[in-house]
């Protein structure tokens, strides 16, 4: 994910090896406050990991709280990056669900710090907490209702809908990504797409 | 729900008055780190709160950090109680999930503090943060199991399939109970029951 965005206002890298440096702090704060959370994270923990002089870390940003708001940003981004394209090669939008669910949770098992990142988010930078689950919440209403408009979904795809995915999905992640990551992938996403088809019900259920 | 258990060790109230005054520290407990989170949160706020002097704390609890996991504790059995009547008196799986829902989403109408409480336990109180969900999802995989074997859901009902649901509930509790309540809370539960009931799909949607 291009990262120039990420540095503080006026601070924006001009060069390809400004883009890369920004990335690596961007990384490395993952690391750090991952790892330490954001009270104990330190300036001087994320240059250390990037191998870079302390210096350096004000050229791009202007504190801590600066970097670990750009870095809640930056994991929503790229979530939203990796699940964007397994989401668009899909058959139709139940297997785009199972697809989407299937990279997340890679992406969880490859980066579990994300979940304590953006949990700690909550109480850091409640803004940010906030805007990363609205936006996604936002972005699987738009999916559906589309997929129900090209008849791939039934009708009636609302803001309940788009939680309850995202809810399941952030869930799972949680507990086939972070605190155990020995289940078969393919797997949860094969029991979460047949839910999404045509539920857990029998004939007769009470749907209403 | 009886919070005789929630004492320090070799503390719990002996008398229905230390009992009465048990359950006001924890829900002042509540209030005073729901407000202030735990960090700024403090026995004399709580013991303001609840209208008693600061010893009777220590009669009670041996530290702030020990009020804090029994108020954990303490939210997520008030959680399972009261979402427990609404399980049992449903007519079947289906319509028991929906009603399961529709309390909790009053519940934390009622009670938005829990959130905050329980997302800052993932930091403050890791244990306690771990056994509220893993046990949470405990008790759904069984009603499901259950429910599969009287024959009111399909066969197949897995961990997987609790997780999905606790998801589901947490986030829509998140969206619908903390941020805005505006929302008709039998909307959602309808919503959400028809999505378990029959999925979203079409005919020929590809679940496996």
């Amino acid at each position: 994910m291009n990262a120039t965005r990420a540095a503080s206002s006026g601070k924006e890298p001009r060069t390809e090896r400004g883009r890369r440096t920004l990335r690596a702090l961007l990384d490395a704060a993952a690391e750090e406050f991952g790892d330490k959370g954001f009270h104990e994270g330190s300036i001087s923990g994320i240059t250390r990991r990037a191998g870079v002089a302390l210096g350096t870390f004000y050229t791009y940003f202007d504190s801590k709280d600066a970097i670990f708001r750009a870095l809640v940003r930056d994991m929503s981004g790229q979530v939203r990056d990796t699940v964007a394209p397994a989401l668009r090669s899909a058959g139709d939008q139940i297997a785009a669900e199972r697809a989407g669910l299937l990279e997340f949770v890679r992406f969880v098992r490859a980066h579990k710090e994300i979940y304590r990142i953006i949990d700690e988010a909550e109480f850091v930078d409640p803004e940010s907490f906030r805007a990363h689950y609205a936006n996604t919440a936002d972005r699987i209403k738009a999916r559906l209702q589309a997929a129900s408009e090209r008849g791939e979904l039934r009708s009636g795809m609302s803001e309940v809908h788009a939680w309850a995915i995202m809810g399941m999905n952030v869930f799972l992640g949680l507990r086939f990504g972070v605190w155990d990551d020995s289940e078969d992938a393919e797997r949860i996403a094969d029991q979460v797409a047949q839910l999404l088809a045509c539920g857990i019900g029998v004939e007769g259920s009470q749907g209403s």
